[in-house]
């Protein structure tokens, strides 16, 4: 933005509000995508509003990560307007989620992206896979989103994982959600599961998350694979499920051992009056993208 | 419910609660459909929880009209279970609430429809008029909803008057918020628009509103239609608007005047913790009862 | 309070909050009187904050008022502390509130009571009818509350009013909810009611509800019989009600005919996050002493 | 309901909604019973919905249970309507609350009652010990609740205990609040209390608490007993508690070594606009009927 | 933005939201600047969020006024990123909010400011009568504002009028709260007040207002000026006040009866769950433009 | 307060509400002094009724401490009213804050001060300092606070400890946010920090807390150090930090080990209708008091 005269001022929906450097798009290194598709989740509703509000979040965290020792927002990180969706059909929709997804893959951008509910995934995962024919998704989940179809249709977000298994193997982490339809075809379905209930059971369960990975990752987290106590905004919201560092340790765990090469966040429903869960989702963003490219700095860790 | 043992209950989800005679379907002169149907409505969602709410709060309403000098319970009200929507497309939705309206009209019950969303009006009109070749229809509203398609969709909410205007001639009262291509459109539809801003400037608007209808009248009140000082539970909240005696003054004159055949209520989007709004709508679907029906009770006015 | 060093303080659960002088209880004029009580209120629980709320609230009201170009606060008022109800039974709890409005009475003080649920109304008329023979009461409220008992009991807030009319005559105003059983006992009672649906309809209509009442008049004023787009925060919140200026143009007026001996404000039932009702209700009571006391200030109009 | 047309619906209000299976109340195992009774909670009211929104989210709760892979709604779970208090005193609701209790106690029903307050235990207990003669009751709470009165009644809920303790042995895990009165009665008293500040220095801590256990246990589940972060919806939210997985944990424990014969979760107090301590209660049911029921399902574990 | 494929988009933050022509800063005849100050205002707090909510709202609204029958926005409008303050005294803040509004001015931009707290609206008015030497300012509030000073500053938004006064003269609409000691002042100062308890007495007072005004006006709008009906959200809601068509009527006249310069809409707190009053400052701010520009647009009205 | 009649009476704006004894200043051991400045705090606001809220809940809380096997209440504890400020400058503020805290400590009462923002903790540690020369600073908090100057002010809350490093060594626990610019200084600051990701990875970390901790002790408390879990109601709410038992036993150990002289409790921005985060101050300031002076009690432990 050009102005004729001196203007001190705030860059609300920017990731990070008002920073020391402006980046455009062709310098970034890193893509933040909001897709705040909103069509089909069930029960509390609002998901549409969640990437707005974890970029106005956003700007009200520091950018310096004490863990790695870096200031990773040098890298170069780019926040594209929201995206919207002027189509009939969740036909056109996904079509368009996965153009959109390979426009940024095709120019080596790493993308974040900001949901909405979980169906913009498979299209993702589909533009990234193009590039990377082996990937395995990760994904942290409640749910296990394995159903066939739902309320008529293959695109519910509670199909969201049934459709990424079409391109690729999947590992399911804190599973503790799912019907007995489901339950029965999971034998039949290229993914693994770990049940909340059960999989902290041994001790070096990372690991094994890790192991079930191949080279390339895509990582998606549905926000109700928090424990509900930091993260009520979810549309169900199940007890159990993975704490703040418990999750930072497995994403820092991955994310040494792969190659993580796209992510997306979906699902929080922002609880008007209650920041929390907003600032958190802002923060996680943040540390998937210390973890990932504090190499890349030359500042010592 | 059969119990095989005395027990104090209250029902919570039939209309009125706790109420002194129990009504049967086949009994019933006064059916309540609550259709929670909530895909496509923009910017705050929630419209899927207004039937229930208003139901809730119908509990807590006395059943005596002080205006009527009546109980109008007594004449039989129905209240049936929500609608499920397990279908792919709007195209299968819109069938299907037709499907159920018909069966209605066909037994001849007044028909008293809590939305969920504007779009399913379209088909409730044509249910009606099936038996009423002649109805128009009489639409309380903000917006008027005229456009002929919306995010690539001709079921969209906001085009829901576009879509009734191909059953049924209409008259629109309160309307304050229209685009510029609706207001293009609007000489060349067989509607008569009374807007917000200048209705009043007559004082016999109300009956310049009845002269404007036929014998048989659908009337579908959107609750922005309604001031957002008593009705802020809405998705779009446009100031201006109907006040409560307003309201009850243009319904009573209009059924007076006219044969009212079936009426809806729609896009309430309850606000957590503020009940107000909910309980307005309860009110009112009893205000319209009590005004169709007083003359059908024995009791003197 | 005595402290040992000057200190800039503000005195929340004071009316007015700092004021320029303190009052204590002997020379005050006029005394506040804070009653929690919230046992058996329907639907939206939590009027036993209501005191604490308008409390609150007054510390952020301006003094002076211009409308009588007085500032009443000079009169003296004291706020007492909240009453407590260490008591198993409502016979017990109704004893002790009239033992101390009795108190307030005998001494001459003007009490101002906040409720807290309806039913503290009628031992405060029994207190101050001691001195009034011939009192009567002006009730301004959405319910006739004149069921002879509820929920088994004689005391619920719905059957405020029927026992107060064991004390003195009333006027009803506002009324715009009753039950088929108190519609047929209305003529039998000693009460004149105004119903809201019709009240407005000859322009002397406040001067017909004055002349219903005796020389001595308490005023009752439930918060519900307000409009609810200015006081949504209310247990029962019914559309309809009276606005501001008509509230302060019947108070106004009453209390320039005749002799305002005591009132109440009952039932508020704070929203969180929504401070109008409460700022509302503080301003209402500081309305009622500029006209009572305005002309016992040597202050020029 | 009988409908004379094909109906898609839903059934708010009654545990799990839209269900495979319908259950009458004679072939139900499972009697799921309401109780909103909310006369004397002290602090933040509305204990009397709680029971109504536990079934609402019920319904968004899926009916597979993957740790004891088990389908447990084929039990046969049978919803009450919402229980009714049209009494004047304490004495006569906890009577009826005795006989409701009991009626379903000779029909061999296993009971899950749903609060409203606390104080609607000691009935209940007296109800089942009638056919458990040495029943003792595991109590899950914050708070002790020994007082011998309060407010002037035995019936409030802070003295519920004091009541069950009239019927049956007590143990109560999870105290982290009691007065100084209730603190000297504890030795007087046939319970063992398991402080929350120290119940977890020993890893044993839930074999102890099922070795003070007799062979039929009666389970009651104070909501409070949890840690606020994951329940903050109750009257005096204390912080510490019992996290998801050892409430899980212990329940199991219980269920598996005892006889479990009835129970309930009281106290739930529902803040507008976050489900996820309604949805934690819906779910925390659904696992003790899993828990307690799995082993007569013929599914293979 | 520039980027390197198709993509549909919304832009949150520019008034209108996603409008069929972009409009640069220097095309632009209309500047919308957003003021968030938010330090000395008390009770409720949480100004600052005010611009932010109004612009996001302004995306959810139609473009077309079917008053004057126009869309405004093709006059151009551009939207400023929000300002920021990073200095130490108030005394820099009014110094860099003149000197911005100064920019604005001396480029011929119409400036709608939106705030934040009123101790914005001096700074700003000084800029505007550089140019207009005889500018009066019209301000439609609840609050006098006419302090000297308050907790220990003059620029506290208590005495943001005081502060207008030493630059131009002021016409005071809808006042209903103010001290003993501004009471005392008013007679000395430069001010006509329209007090909101009898502004309306005669039906000519809107004729009344304009002719206090010179020809060149400054309006400054502060949110409690309406009735807390339908702007419950500020800081100090006082009943009274004007409603939507009153708020209109007063300024469609000022804008045809004189030249209008620049204008300000203030104090507007947003309470999180209701859009409502965000949704009205959106509405106002482009009724405000549809009056004042509808002139020179080519569409007959 | 002097009554001339017997009045059951709550006490609110007093800690503990009603209480067995009354204490006045000169006989308290103990003065809870509450502080509600909020000036600069960024984002989310509402520090200035953290106090206040603090004071309602505790009147809700049980006043035995179980596990000290005390009620503390006999010391002696006398609450403050709020403070007031009416100063221009924050130089004018600190000076009185300072002022105030010395009139404390010269009189040897045991400060317990409620915030309102960080920055009344250097003017607060600077009064304690000047009888206890060495004293050292323990804060638990999210933010380093280590600005040298923030927003054109040093007095920001974000340079809150840089200003009282100029009075005292301090040692910083939990600590997950700073930006680079602190991260830079750190090193040449006389400050120990214990960064919350990582300080639990040795058992002994409390051990070490306490080891670089001098004779006297001073220990504030920002509630961001909690986990946003039990503690949503901040201003920047990040995740990680302290749970409930991490927090007592830390204060348990430093309290043993050192002598404590004062302490802060700031921050807390309450949400209205979640009364969880203000019972928790409440509870934690009673703890802190049930540590410090369960000793000089002559209960057995």
């Amino acid at each position: 933005m050009n102005l004729p005269f001196d203007y001190e001022r705030s860059a609300i929906g920017d990731f990070g509000g008002t920073t020391p450097t402006t980046t455009g798009f062709d310098n970034a290194r890193v893509v933040i995508l909001p897709i705040p598709l909103d069509r089909t989740t069930s029960y509390v509703p609002g998901t549409r509003t969640g990437p707005h509000e974890i970029l106005v979040a956003s700007s009200h965290m520091e950018l310096w990560d004490e863990e790695t020792g870096t200031d990773v927002h040098s890298i170069g990180i780019f926040t594209m307007p929201e995206m919207e969706f002027p189509f009939a059909t969740m036909d056109e929709v996904m079509r368009e989620i996965r153009r959109v997804g390979t426009e940024l893959a095709i120019r080596g951008k790493f993308a974040i992206v900001l949901g909405g509910e979980h169906s913009i995934t498979p299209p993702l995962v589909e533009a990234v896979a193009a590039n990377y024919p082996r990937l395995t998704v990760l994904q942290i989940d409640a749910h296990a989103d394995l159903r066939d179809s739902y309320m008529g249709t293959p695109y519910n977000h509670a199909c969201a994982m049934r459709r990424v298994l079409e391109t690729a193997r999947c590992t399911q982490v804190g599973i503790r959600s799912l019907s007995s339809e489901e339950a029965l075809a999971v034998p039949t379905l290229a993914t693994t599961i770990f049940y909340d209930w059960n999989m902290r059971r041994q001790t070096d369960w990372m690991d094994r998350v890790v192991e079930t990975l191949g080279d390339d990752v895509y990582i998606t987290i549905d926000c109700d694979g928090f424990d509900p106590a930091i993260m009520p905004a979810v549309g169900t919201p199940e007890p159990g499920g993975l704490g703040w560092y418990e999750m930072l340790g497995l994403l820092r765990r991955v994310i040494d051992a792969r190659n993580v090469v796209a992510c997306d966040i979906v699902e929080l429903c922002p609880i008007p009056g209650n920041v929390s869960p907003n600032f958190l989702c802002a923060k996680l963003l943040y540390k998937i993208l210390s973890y990932r490219f504090c190499r890349e700095l030359s500042v010592p860790r």
